[in-house]
């Protein structure tokens, strides 16, 4: 059986001469999440989990998706026509390897080019070479029947003002002019969209949970063009975009502007720069291929956005423990579920003046449900808390002071001597690497064993970094800091400086069982400089009791009873005197030293 | 002031019309440690340090080593007129941009191109391209006076048996075969010693500790050429390598005979084969640049290696403790000195029956001396011991068995508590990273915040790695595998598997005051295999007590003290049987639990 929209598709191809059809669930940006309108594969196939590749030739259909995804992808492509295949499975194909094994001389294979990174392009284009076969990346072969498209977001764009962002645009933008210089560029395309909302002091609202808008960037040493939707701009911002020097395009204009750009060097990140774009530069042009500069200076939080966000951190535990306290204190008493609890976080949080919005969908998950790492709660499969086992809630929300990511694992009542050591492990894991001090020059793969050690020493593991870098009012997702272990991962190299935030969340995760996760935000200080050199260590900036109902305190070493009892002393501290009565004396018990 | 050596450089430089001339201390197979055929900046410059790059003009001359050497270099090049050049310090300009900016249009740079790796040739080619000046390769210009030159050795050579060896060589030639198959190579040019001897099965005495023998190696999948020294072959060797398949040429026809071959594609480590011979290759060949797939074959030990090299550990820590017990039951009685310890220390290594000789220079060490990480005891500072303070001592032994490296600080009388301290924390780093578990895949940059962690927490540390690979019966420092935390070192990042054998060997040292090293050698073994994958451990192959007199207890976790008590109870059990009575009860009293 083939879908309706799958059968049109091939209907289009044949049309267009397309012999295989490839697809991604991707932006113009590469950005982590997209809007509505690039929710493509959905449309075509059923399939709405993150990662997704789909391709397509006359009397085939794969979709390409990760572990996380199987089980939902089986099921939600049955009847579709599409068959999926498993990344990382033996024995599994890869797109590359798929694309290989079907193209064959004078067919013609096309994506939409703006939809795929420039090195993926390059990779193709290879294969496509070595086939004696051709290539187009110019048509959408949706456009012309997906009516239902939602349209491109044109939410309104707002200004981060100095107070909050700690340097203005005209700085930040000598700044990347050095570094263009540096590497010898006379031009920089940069397309990432948390990059561009840093690197103007602009926040939008084009992508649930991440406060940025479609744009692109070209900047060269005399100027700055943005192009974006004009819809989006408010007399005020145009006004200061006119005050820092930036020249507002339209958002298309781009595509047929940078064939006419005079410079002669043009700095791309080729795993970001879609190819569309880098096809349409001219072709005497050199591309000085590097990561983006704005990645590590924006990664790099700046004094104002580190004490903003720590002012930020206070009100967010706050929320957090304010409803620990009320969940421990309601649950058996009024109906509670997933969705329900997550919406009274939310109130919660709202209590901040400049709360905006979550930085990322709450997962509130039950007993088993915690298990799966990425579980969403849902008005279809309401579930009903009470009063035993644990809840696990990862939450975050965007301040202008900054953003935030939490868990707490949360007892509601009695709880089994296997989730007690569950928990414990997790806190010995959690603890150790909060506590790390360690040289300039460290990078998270070295650090990683510090939490992930106690639970080796147990055969036990979790499959998913240890930690991610956090944006400011931007991705909760950012690179490229991050705590993971394997060294061919690039994130996992990156040498740790002060300003960086990385959360620090390691956790257990029983299928059919529980899940545990504890996860705090952890920000680089300089510490001690000896003669052996310059000691960095961490501050963390979550202040939110962890569930002492859950530890087993004989199961911690004592250098890690004394940093939870530190932790605890200074949550105690810092929260009480903002809590009314009975929740201070509450929070006293629930941050005891043990 | 100029020294005659370096003038009669400058001559021969004058006569060949070489306007720079660069020398370095390397051999022919970048041999971490060469001959003396190879000491020809000792002989224009004074200087005898390992790392060594000299570069002569008409009217300077620089050399260039690292900080383990800066004052020694100072010291022996006083009044030779070469300069030195710090690597590492700030503003001290590389080798390569002195050359860069030295180099003029039409000027010629040699050097012998069998000294320098193919690799670093390449890099020079580009700087003298850019300068359109010229290069030579093809000569080295101290022949015509370096008369004092040593001659190359050519040391019997000797069978490995294969109840050693635990591999015929037809074996070995097989996986080689195989790996170039699937680099798609059709010859391979190998040229490292230790891999050679590996290949063959064969040893040497060439290089001083370690026993190889100067050769290069052609392999195709038809056929093996050795090129060595005829005088190093007797009728059994040759009888030997005839039923191998492998033919004996004449060390230099390498050269001549490389121009010839008839493969279309050669496999190098292009960081290994040096450029002259790589230059020798004709033209239309295509190289295949790789490490040498003989690297990791060799680091993997075969289960006869292992068992062999378990078995001369056994016999190697028994004469360690019994230089123990004898050292500290003789000094302050007898005259000893650094010297005569290092003495007395090989005289009951030389009890095992198939000991051949040390693996490396014994490092005897007396108080402040052993803050120097690489000091050599030697007659002309004879340093005599008293009985107190701590006598370090790193050693270790070749036996037809395996190899050992080992290290052990003893205590000789009264020491400070600064002392003891130092001495626990080194130990706590030794025990925690032993104690490793960690899954498939992790390597030494992953793990070596165990050992360094408990430093770093106080601000200290060591300039060094923490451990190396152990060669068997080779370089007793052997690739690809290293416990080191910089992600860009590509040992740190080789994964560990079953079967390497690395050295564990963290230490404190103060200048001027002490030092302290605690090293054995631990085998990569499989532990569980649980959901979350393969596990490996580490089983710990040195016996041989830790000096409990310098161990403050208090200062050790509970699961410190539980590996160490557990350490010292396998000591004592393997070794006590092979001791006299009196011995064996002392070591009782020195592997007690505490």
């Amino acid at each position: 059986m083939t879908g309706k929209n799958l059968k049109r598709l091939r209907l289009e191809m044949e049309k267009e001469g397309v012999d295989i059809y490839v697809m991604t669930l991707a932006d113009y940006h590469m950005s982590e999440y997209v809007g509505d309108y690039f929710k493509e594969i959905e449309y075509i196939s059923g399939f709405t989990g993150t990662n997704a590749t789909l391709i397509v030739t006359a009397d085939e259909a794969g979709l390409w998706t990760d572990g996380r995804y199987f089980i939902q992808a089986r099921e939600q492509m049955d009847g579709s026509g599409v068959k999926l295949y498993e990344i990382g499975t033996e024995g599994v194909p890869t797109v590359e390897q798929f694309i290989e094994s079907h193209l064959i001389e004078g067919k013609v294979l096309a994506f939409d080019g703006r939809l795929f990174p420039y090195n993926w392009y390059k990779k193709i284009e290879k294969i496509v070479d070595k086939k004696n076969a051709d290539i187009r990346t110019d048509l959408n072969l949706l456009d012309s029947f997906f009516k239902e498209r939602k349209p491109l977001p044109k939410e309104p764009v707002f200004i981060l003002e100095e107070k909050y962002s700690g340097k203005s645009t005209k700085d930040k933008l000598s700044e990347v002019r050095a570094q263009m210089k540096k590497y010898g560029a006379e031009g920089y395309l940069l397309t990432s969209l948390c990059d561009i909302a840093w690197l103007l002091n602009l926040r939008g609202n084009d992508i649930p949970s991440v406060p940025v808008f479609m744009s692109y960037i070209y900047i060269t040493q005399e100027s700055c063009f943005l192009y974006a939707q004009a819809e989006s701009f408010d007399v005020k911002t145009l006004e200061y975009l006119n005050n820092e020097g930036v020249r507002l395009l339209s958002y298309e204009a781009i595509y047929s502007d940078l064939h006419h750009i005079d410079q002669k060097s043009v700095l791309i990140d080729p795993d970001v720069v879609n190819s569309e774009l880098v096809n349409e530069l001219p072709s005497s042009v050199t591309l000085i291929k590097k990561p983006n500069p704005t990645l590590l200076m924006k990664a790099v939080k700046n004094p104002t956005e580190i004490k903003n966000t720590e002012a930020a951190h206070i009100d967010d535990g706050l929320a957090v423990t304010r409803f620990i306290y009320w969940l421990k204190h309601t649950v058996g008493k009024e109906p509670i579920t997933e969705m329900s609890a997550a919406d009274k976080l939310l109130e919660f949080r709202k209590a901040a003046d400049d709360f905006i919005e979550v930085s990322f969908d709450t997962i509130s998950a039950y007993k088993e449900n915690a298990a799966l790492m990425h579980y969403e709660p849902g008005h279809d499969h309401e579930v009903e808390l009470k009063p035993e086992g644990m809840l696990l809630v990862d939450s975050g929300g965007h301040y202008y002071r900054g953003t935030t990511d939490i868990t707490r694992t949360i007892v509601l009542g009695p709880i089994s001597e296997k989730e007690k050591k569950a928990f414990t492990y997790t806190l010995r894991s959690h603890l150790r690497l909060m506590k790390a001090k360690f040289p300039k020059g460290a990078c998270g793969a070295n650090l990683d064993i510090l939490a992930r050690g106690p639970m080796w020493d147990l055969g036990l593991d979790y499959r998913c970094g240890t930690g991610h870098g956090v944006g400011h009012i931007l991705n909760v997702h950012e690179g490229p800091n991050a705590f993971r272990w394997n060294v061919k991962n690039a994130e996992a190299c990156t040498p740790l400086l002060p300003g960086m935030i990385t959360s620090d969340e390691p956790g257990l995760y029983f299928e059919g069982e529980f899940g545990i996760r504890t996860e705090s935000e952890i920000l680089v200080v300089e510490d001690e400089k000896t003669e052996y050199g310059q000691f960095y260590s961490f501050k963390d900036l979550t202040y939110c009791p962890i569930d002492l109902d859950a530890v087993i305190p004989e199961l911690l070493t004592q250098y890690e009873r004394e940093a939870l009892n530190a932790y605890h002393a200074d949550v105690y501290e810092t929260l009480a005197p903002r809590l009314p009565k009975e929740e201070a004396a509450w929070l006293k018990e629930a941050t005891r030293a043990i």
